[in-house]
């Protein structure tokens, strides 16, 4: 038997309420909310460590709970919840009975560590909208890089539109943010080449060579790359545009030059 | 001058709002809504005639709209808009200042023309989101593919959320739709190979041959491909999912296979 909660008044649930919304509060408590089930549980794959998991057993029957957070170490609270309740806090309010709070990570840039030789990463500069984050770290996921950098991001990564659009890849991705600045030089002290998508003296993506150590750079669809990237650009790359317009969507586009540079490796 | 309407009781303002919010109005009269300066010139450049364009002078001040309209041929009616009016009829009531009512055209696949002896064609098959047709059909004008063919559609592609979400590029690409069993004869018929992008029996995309003719046929994400696909298919093909996710959104999937089509053809 699991503690109840009927009451919003409950701090736990303020606190949800408070996390999903903050930004600001998410950093000062280094705390957020994860809801539905295949993102908690890519969260645990992804090591995230839950303070509280709270379920509506009317969609998500007590048994199935029990075994679904058997294995989670550290123990994690659990808490039982209303239907009332979980509709309004949930956003998919009928479908999931399921939210937890977890733990933030570092994002720091010198808390990635490389397994590989010759490491694939993709960087990202501030991207707008949280679906396009979603379906990046989605690709990211996919083609295994190791790792997604986001300069200049306008929202934190712990946003529960990034979590939701990206399935809960925001946890399996090795993610970490910073300024361009910061990142130029964490890319040339690591000798990693540095791939922008632009269109000023590029040359066709598919004529570049992926194979050693890379960074595929991509801007914003509206404005493209800040100054400091094409300056410090080990070459700038461009898809051909044979058609009417000027552009791609920007998780298209960078899914293309991935898996492009996935293709040269071989897809090792 | 230009006659002006101030009245939202006007039958033009009342058709567009209707032609706006329902596919059998743009089914029975033929018509549909286009909203902004660049969806307007795409559909300029996709050959669409205009019944009536309509401006806010507020917004696109007259003698720029004379300019824009100047080299339009069958001359479309033109007509000024209060602020207000204008407000009333548009989603971006603030920026564009510039909306337009089209002749639809046929969408029927024996209209397909090939220019080319080994076309390359996008199938999509039951797309649910307006946003992920509108990246596919991005990506297919960028590659000026030969045909992008909708299965079994869930929508009309007048659709103003597939218009806004194409930037236009609906009306740029050859469009056709039908049922998946007309499409799979309709290829046949073509000898145009089948790929589709499957879990089952498949190869991984990087190893298939796209320089003959070649449809890249793709499903939704929750549910793949229909069995008469798997049914038909030349073979299929998987883009390897090396993380945690099972899938990717379908747009990004959709530009990594269009995009190796591509390359294997020089971009010709």
């Amino acid at each position: 038997m699991y503690k109840t909660i009927t009451s919003s008044q409950n701090p736990i649930i303020k606190n949800i309420q408070l996390l999903d919304s903050k930004s600001r509060e998410r950093r000062k408590q280094g705390l957020f909310v994860v809801e539905g089930k295949r993102e908690i549980s890519m969260a645990f794959k992804g090591g995230y460590q839950f303070q509280t998991i709270l379920f509506c057993p009317k969609i998500f029957p007590e048994t199935t709970f029990s075994k679904f957070v058997k294995k989670v170490y550290p123990k994690p609270e659990c808490i039982a919840l209303s239907s009332d309740l979980y509709k309004k806090i949930a956003y998919r309010s009928s479908t999931e009975g399921i939210i937890g709070i977890a733990k933030t990570k570092s994002l720091h840039l010198d808390d990635i560590q490389f397994s590989k030789k010759n490491p694939l990463i993709l960087v990202a500069e501030a991207p707008e909208k949280p679906g396009n984050i979603g379906a990046l770290l989605r690709t990211a996921d996919a083609a295994k890089l190791d790792a997604v950098i986001i300069a200049n991001p306008k929202t934190d990564m712990y946003n529960p539109n990034i979590i939701r659009s990206s399935l809960g890849c925001v946890f399996t991705n090795a993610i970490a943010s910073g300024t361009t600045d910061e990142i130029i030089s964490f890319l040339k002290r690591n000798n990693i080449s540095i791939y922008c998508a632009a269109l000023q003296g590029s040359v066709s993506y598919h004529l570049a060579d992926y194979t050693q150590s890379t960074a595929i750079v991509v801007g914003t669809e509206a404005t493209g790359l800040s100054e400091n990237w094409l300056a410090e650009s080990t070459k700038n790359i461009l898809i051909p545009m044979q058609g009417e317009i000027d552009s791609m969507n920007v998780s298209v586009a960078a899914g293309i030059l991935i898996f492009e540079a996935k293709r040269q490796r071989n897809f090792l």
